[in-house]
This record gives C-alpha cells, structure tokens and sequence, in this order.
C-alpha cells in the first residue's frame, strides 16, 4: 500500500472492507463446499476443499498486515480506529471458521466410504443454516447494519437446538448398534464443528456492533438447553460457549 | 495509560508484555482449576472455574485496547511493531484456552455426579500435559525465547497421540457397555477441548517465533496419527488441526 497523499484514510478502510469481503466470501465457499463433499459423497470436492484453506489463512495474514500498517501510519481515532479493529477480530473469526470447513471435509472423507444413508441429513440441514448466519453476518458487516447483526446474534440458539437434537439422534444411534460407534463419533465431532462455525458468525455480529456503538456487548451469546444427555443437567444454567 | 514524555515506547511494551504474562497466570490456574475439578469432583471448584471466565475476557479487551492505543500514538516500526502485534494474538489465544477451561469444568459438574472410578485419570494426565505446554510456551514469550519456543511446538504430537488413544479407550468402553455411552460423550468433547488448549499453545509459539524472526513460520504444525477409529484412514495425510 503506497502511502501518497492521493490515498485517504477512507480510501485505506475501504479496501479493508473489501478484503474481508473476499475472505469472507471464501470462507462461506468452503463452508459450503465441506457440505456437498458430505452431502453428495463427493470425495475429490472434500480434498478441494482442504488445500484450499491455504487461500483463507494468508488473507488473513494480508489483512493483518494491510489492518497495522494502516494503524501505524495514520493514528485513527474513535470510529476509524474501530473500524480497523474489526477487520483484524472478523478475519481471525473467519480463518477459523475456514479451518472447521476443512476439517468438516476431512471427516466427509472418512465418513463418505463408509456412511448409511441418511445419517448426514441432519448434519447438512444444521450447516446450511449455519452458512445462512454466515452470509447475513457478512452482510450485516458490509453494510455496518447493528439490527441485522443481532438478528444473526438472536439465531444462534436455533443452531444450538438443532446441534442438540442431533447430539441426541447419534446418541440412540450408537446405543442400538455399537457397530455404528466409530462412525457417529464423526457424526458428533462434525455437529460440534458446525456449532462452532455459528459461534464464529455470532462473535462477527458482536465485532459490527462493536465497530457501530462503540463498546462492546455485555450480555452472553444465548445457547440452547445444555446437553444432557448423561441425564443430568449441568447445575450452571448456561451452555458449553465457545468449546 | 497517560503519554507523557516520561513514558517510553519501551516501557509501553514492557506493560503490555506484563498484561500478557498476568492473563497467562491466569488462563494456566483456569486450566489447573477445570483439571483439580475433574479428578477430584470438586462441584464448588468447578463453579469457581465457571464464573472466573470473565476475568479472561476483561483481561483481553484491556491488552487489545491498549496495544490499540501504543500501535495509533506512537507509530512503531520492525521489531517494535510486532512486540505489539504478537500481545494482541497471544491474549485472543489466551482467551479461547480460557473459554476451553471453562466448558471443561463444565462438562466436570456433569461428570462429577456420574463417573465410574478411572475414568478421567487419563483425561486428566492429558490435561497436564497441555498445562506443561501453557506454561513452558509463556515463559518463553517472557524470554523471547524461540527454540524453548520449538521445543512446544514440536511436543504438540505427543498431546495429539494421548488423545488419539483416550478416543481409542473410550469407544471400547462404548462398545462394552451401551450405557456409558452418553457418559463417554462427554469425556470425548473433555478430551478434544484439552487437544485445542494444546494447540492454542502451539500458536502462542508460532507468535514468539514471528515475534523475534520477523516472519512467519511456513511448517504445519506437527500431529500425531489421524483419527482412524472408524477402519479407515482420511486419505489425505494430515490431521484435523484446529477443530
């Protein structure tokens, strides 16, 4: 980035926008690639999707450097300082979220030679919604929308019910027939991935309102009921944030 | 912070590095807090664990603003630069590793009202392992230290095989006996939130090491066998980092 006086600072957060446009734009492509992989048992499509996460973690480090650079050169304050704070808090939630795409790809691998049909139904119905959330978020970013961030905020719980109810579905699965054991461990560390990705979507909506209203959110991420599935409820009333 | 002349840049960078090894000690007692709960059964401890979470979470905002604040004032460049680039990484590392405490501690309370004899000796033992790695890996962030640096991110493989053969020891366990089956689930989701704390110590390795080098390491992070407990190996080589 040539710093001449033809370059604002506006010019300079804008690009940063953009950049965490296209990061975020592959990270919703390679979401949505690991779903296929499993959904259409497309093992070439799940190798894809694994090198290309290569792509999303040197965005990151791009806009890490481009977020910096433009912070030591140009002494933002208030609002500008906040929105290149943003970039640097959206990318590394987008990096993970790239990498729970390929890891969802590498478990598509193992699962796609050895999956009875139908077990990953759910799983896919429960990743679509969360690379919904993904979108809106991206979306609500882009256009420094507070209201539409929370309202991917307020979703999250309908993504953790979701990933409970499935939790519960693997759980009759293996207790029937031991043999599918292995297999649903899959099944339960992919629903967990997803989970996350949602968790992800979720802190960017916090970063846009960070950016707009200036402080950080006080309330907690609203969860789901806690899985309790040993048939004992955790005495602590909230979930498994974050895990 | 008030920016006098009588602050340097140095002793700037001399807090921030302070902040870090403050929230380091505590995400290492979060750890050692959600660990002493599981082996011992300690409900109260547990909760304790649960609540102090947010101290983390102030802990980051606190280094995030004021590495914020010395990056717009003072404008630093090189080495300087980064020295305030790698807190902002380690604290958003430190964070995640105290939210993982926190579910472990969790997934303690439930546990704690339910489990067999033994079965957390091994969860356990994993765990202190990641808490070695934590605290070796902090203190070579203190020294600035990147072989002692090399050393953590080289051991990581050793936390990644414990883990691969408690998954191993859990699924027997499922097998023999349907009824633990929900119970094994937790210590699975225990058992993968001790992996990510290790690897979290991996990436505060790789920030020493962009810290004193200047650039970023090009390797993958070093893992142990993947996950081949359904009979068939992923065909791609390398394992499920980061999940």
């Amino acid at each position: 980035m040539v710093n001449t006086p033809h370059i604002t600072l506006d010019d300079e957060l804008e690009s940063l926008s953009a950049q965490i446009a296209q990061m975020g734009g592959l990270a919703e492509e390679q979401v949505a690639n690991a779903l296929n992989a499993m959904s259409r048992r497309d093992s070439a499509l799940a190798e894809r999707t694994i090198k290309n996460d290569d792509q999303i973690n040197l965005l990151q480090q791009e806009i890490d450097a481009a977020s910096v650079q433009t912070l030591a050169l140009r002494q933002p304050m208030g609002r500008d300082l906040r929105e290149i704070m943003g970039p640097i808090k959206i990318a590394s939630d987008l990096e993970r979220i790239g990498d729970l795409a390929k890891n969802v790809a590498k478990r598509a691998l193992v699962l796609n030679s050895q999956e009875p049909v139908g077990l990953t139904r759910g799983l896919v119905r429960m990743g679509r919604q969360a690379l919904v959330q993904l979108k809106d978020v991206l979306d609500a970013y882009t256009q420094r929308d507070v209201s539409a961030a929370m309202e991917v905020w307020n979703q999250d719980e309908d993504i953790d019910e979701l990933y409970n109810s499935l939790l519960r579905e693997f759980l009759t699965y293996m207790m029937e027939d031991p043999r599918t054991i292995g297999l649903c461990t899959h099944l339960l560390f992919i629903a967990k991935n997803l989970e996350r990705i949602g968790d992800h979507a979720t802190k960017i909506a916090e970063t846009v309102y960070f950016i707009q209203e200036g402080h950080y959110m006080t309330e907690d991420r609203p969860k789901g009921a806690p899985e309790d599935f040993a048939g004992v409820r955790p005495s602590s009333g909230s979930d498994n944030q974050g895990e």
